[in-house]
C-alpha cells in the first residue's frame, strides 16, 4: 500500500471534514488506501461508540462507509483520468446519497475493516459498493452515490481554519 | 409536547447509544417528542461536526436520522399497542437499513430540525420516514427500516454502566 492516504492529499480547506479530515482534531480521520483494486481503511471504534453495550452505533457505520466511500471516489475519479492524487484541478466529491444494510450487530472493541469496491464512473457521478467486517466476518453492508463537488461549492483556500 | 423524550423512557442499560442515550456523556443525546402525529428533535451541531466548511458533516446528519428513526419506531410500537413508553415489556427498535438522500448541503451553526413520520407499522418492522430541515427549507430525507430487537440482544439491567 502506498505509505500517503487518499485524504492526505486533499488540500488544507477540505481536510476539517469530521469524518476523514486529518486537520480536525476531534474527528475520526478515516485514512484511505488502495489495496489492489480495492480501497481499503482501518478503525478502531472508541468505548462509547456504542449503540447496545458492546457493539458499534450504527451511526458512526453509517459515517465510515460516507468517508470512505466519497474517497474511494476521488481516487477512482483521478484513476480514471491516469493522473496522480493531489495534481489540478483537484477533483473531491460529496455523497449525493448513502443506503446502509446493517446485516449483523458489529462487535466493540476490535479493529473494523471497511472496503470500498468502485461499481460505476458516469460523468461526475461514482457508485461505490462498501462493507465494514470485523473479526473477519462482514457486519455492514453500504453503498454511496457522490458526486463531484461543483466549483461554486470548492471553499477559498485558508478557509475553514479553526472551524 | 410531552416534556418526557421517547429515550428518557429507556431503561438505564439501553441508554448508552451515542446517538441517543442520556448516559452517554460523549454522544449527541438525541431527545424526541411527539408533536401531533410525527416525532421531531432539534439539535444544534458542533463547529466542528463540519464537511467542507461552512457545512454539516453528512455522518452526523445520518446518525441523527437512525436514532430518531428508531426512537420514533419504538414510540409507534407502543402507541399502535395503546400502551404508556415505560411499561414492561420493553419494546426497542434497533436499525436493519438506512438510507439518506441529500438534497442540499446542510449550514452549520443552525438549528436542525428532525421530523419523523411512520409509515408503515407491520409485525416487528417499522418504517420510519425523517427530514432533516435548517432555516427553513429540507436538506436532508431519509428513511429507516428499524426492527423490534429480539429478547436475545437485549442487555441485563447494569449493562454497560462505564461502557
Amino acid at each position: 500500500m502506498n505509505a500517503k492516504a487518499f485524504q492526505d492529499y486533499y488540500p488544507p480547506e477540505l481536510s476539517y471534514c469530521y469524518g476523514c479530515g486529518r486537520l480536525n482534531e476531534h474527528g475520526h480521520r478515516i485514512s484511505s488506501h488502495w489495496d489492489g483494486g480495492e480501497a481499503v481503511a482501518f478503525f478502531v471504534p472508541k468505548p462509547y461508540h456504542t449503540a447496545i453495550p458492546g457493539y458499534v452505533y450504527g451511526g458512526l457505520l453509517a459515517s465510515l462507509i460516507d468517508c470512505h466511500g466519497t474517497g474511494t471516489a476521488a481516487a477512482a475519479a483521478y484513476r480514471a483520468e491516469n493522473r496522480e492524487m493531489g495534481t489540478k484541478p483537484p477533483l473531491r466529491f460529496v455523497t449525493a446519497s448513502l443506503k446502509v444494510d446493517y446485516l449483523k450487530p458489529t462487535p466493540l472493541g476490535v479493529r473494523l475493516e471497511i472496503r470500498g469496491q468502485v461499481k460505476k464512473i458516469s460523468g461526475r457521478k461514482v457508485v461505490v459498493a462498501v462493507t465494514i467486517s470485523a473479526a473477519g466476518y462482514v457486519c455492514v453492508r453500504g453503498e454511496v452515490l457522490a458526486v463531484q463537488m461543483p466549483a461554486s461549492m470548492m471553499p477559498a483556500a485558508g478557509t475553514g481554519e479553526g472551524y
